[in-house]
């Protein structure tokens, strides 16, 4: 059945790779526009999933995930907009040798081949993955929870519709009907069929796929992200940004979960910062010296190190030096996103060459840590990994390269 | 026990992608001239492996591979001493920006971490794989095979004194001293100390490191290159390649394995191909057309194509056109390196476009696809996966990046 499904988009795939930029945007525009005027649909199909998530006893947290309206639908056609104006990652020169010989060697970018997304309750993956993966020239293999099947099926088929309409095949995008246990298992291990795997969810998810996996997978993983205040910090920045990084949107992965406070200032930062958070009723778990500096503050515990709070939630250390905080995120870290707060040009420098994570900061919050904030555009994930993509994955990140080689008769 | 390897070589990483160039080179020319200093006791281990090898029956195959003397001891040293010369891939600027809030981001390569390499019988792999790692700032654990433990031993121990000696941490090189398949499985699952796995060997190790790692692979596999030799092709241009890229070394993967005549050249080229062939005696095995044109050929079977002979024996098959030559590499090619000979630049772009390869050659022999021949000055393997990197893995595919971000107080 999942091989069925491996050799259409293989099929598709190999139309795609060599499709030109115009039909691809094509394909986008006219799938944006067949998914608004199917909203009504989108909308019904989406009603069964909440009224059976109910009935199953679905969170509120999960519901509200799963949980489409006008707005939402509208939402997917306009990334699908945004992602057709995106230049087209295929076929950009990444480097060109002449070899003594007169070989001309290029390295051009090419689409990846077949990815595979597995997911969970969010529908609007569905839409999003499926629309980069297109314009990057990769036929795309869903896998969304059961959650969401109904919803994840109408928008599915409403965008294979459009893609076919447009003149491409409609198995550049495939929806796994079967959401079994089974049916994730397998698709882990469709070797020869499937380039790369993208789990996108929460950390048993992807525990699971980097586990159980046999393709080539990018990792899409936790954000365990630390501010330091070095002792020439600015106070008042280093409110500002530990207030941004905490309370703009606690449940992210590049929020901030940890504060590393420099002793030399910490009188001087900490109350700053404790008043700022309180606006927000942070709850600050912090050592003996945070206690005695934020007023509110309760006593961390051993497991609070290194913990996602996703929620309203920040540690606290007061730390001797820099060394004692690069030690505390080399241990504590999942090299997401980290920060540094200072007027100290040479101390920005040390901390940035000397801590590992896709993104490290000099100033700014680490909230930028994402597609559009960067300039990518959209992305379909971060990457916490360091093979083939760290940080987050956008259009040339869903892409592979050749050498493309001109010679005049070479033998060696 | 694995895991304190891997500990010891997270501990040797985070100082090895901090040092300084020159200390990364004074270490490697170092280890040169210790390997060199060191040859006998290379070679007499070496003897002890050859001994033990004889014993157990090992082919006169692999016991050339595993055989040491003088000259290949020196080449390990020769081979480090260039590694040492070439640029160091860590910390080139691989990309900036200043995004409209004034964050200014650039994207730098940094070392991948840990690195394990998995091989068999060549013990000229574990100076290889280890100078490239160190130089891209990488440790490495080395899992050779039992075949050459002795001389792997002695090559390990004496780089470990040479780089500790030239101030890095020995344990920038471990070697696994257990040789059982446990180990080897064991060291496929080390996630959270490796960061990348890498396997270098024969098809059966391939497929199980494949099938069985939970790490992140970068597969080196076979490799079945199709020469299409199209009707604009000079016959003479086609004889010269097919003659270099099948007999100039059988037994490697960018050798050619199949020849695709256009059957409006046949008459002309194939006989000046098999001419050429006949000199070292290269079995052709092909098509009916291919029979009747090729003085001496023999008959194709069903699985000759697709097949990677790693011999004196060439597939060919007459097509009816480029397309038809085209399908037969997708069914059949490996995707490592294919090329195509013809005078008509149109058709050769078209070859260039639609052809899936790591490299897609134009009137050259697909034996330049080497890490030497491409530029990169050694290499470690070549990749035919499209994760990462794909071709030949030099100093710059041992890296990975990160964003170091510049900021003034940004919150978003």
């Amino acid at each position: 059945m999942l091989e069925r499904l491996g050799e259409n988009a293989k099929a598709a795939a190999r139309a795609l790779a060599v499709a030109d930029t115009s039909l691809k945007n094509g394909a986008l525009l006219a799938a944006a526009d067949l998914l608004e005027a199917e909203t009504e649909a989108i909308l019904a199909s989406n009603a069964e999933d909440i009224e059976y998530g109910k009935r199953a006893g679905l969170s509120e947290a999960l519901l509200d995930r799963l949980k489409l309206d006008r707005a939402r639908v509208k939402g997917f056609a306009d990334g699908m907009r945004d992602v057709a104006a995106l230049p087209d990652p295929v076929g950009r020169v990444l480097g060109e040798t002449v070899r003594p010989n007169g070989l001309r060697l290029v390295k051009v970018a090419v689409p990846i081949g077949v990815i595979a997304v597995i997911y969970e309750a969010r529908p609007n993956v569905t839409a999003d993955a499926a629309a980069l993966c297109l314009k990057a020239g990769n036929a795309v293999i869903l896998r969304g929870g059961k959650e969401a099947i109904n919803s994840n099926k109408t928008i599915a088929e409403t965008m294979r519709r459009a893609i076919e309409g447009a003149g491409l095949p409609a198995d550049c995008v495939q929806l796994v009907a079967d959401t079994s246990r089974e049916s994730a298992a397998a698709l882990m291990r469709l070797n020869g069929y499937v380039d790369v795997l993208i789990p996108r969810g929460g950390a048993g998810l992807i525990k699971s796929v980097v586990e159980n996996s046999s393709l080539p997978v990018i990792e899409t993983g936790a954000g365990v992200c630390h501010i330091y205040v070095d002792k020439a910090a600015d106070p008042r920045m280093a409110a500002d940004i530990i207030f941004n990084a905490k309370t703009s949107r606690p449940s992210v992965c590049n929020a901030a979960e940890c504060m590393l406070i420099h002793r030399d200032i910490a009188e001087a930062a900490l109350p700053l910062i404790a008043e700022a958070l309180k606006t927000k009723n942070v709850e600050i778990r912090g050592d003996r010296r945070t206690l005695e500096l934020a007023p509110g503050a309760v006593p961390a515990r051993e497991d609070d190190w290194g913990r996602e709070f996703g929620d309203y939630i920040i540690a606290s250390k007061v730390v001797e030096d820099m060394d004692e905080a690069m030690e505390h995120i080399y241990r504590y870290g999942t090299k997401h996103s980290e920060c540094i707060v200072t007027q100290d040009l040479q101390a920005a420098a040390r901390f940035q060459k000397h801590v590992d994570a896709a993104a490290v900061y000099h100033n700014a919050s680490t909230r930028f840590t994402d597609g559009g904030e960067f300039g990518l555009g959209a992305e379909i994930g971060i990457s916490t990994q360091k093979l083939h993509a760290r940080g987050p994955l956008g259009l040339n990140e869903l892409t592979s390269m050749k050498y493309i080689v001109y010679g005049s008769g070479q033998v060696r």
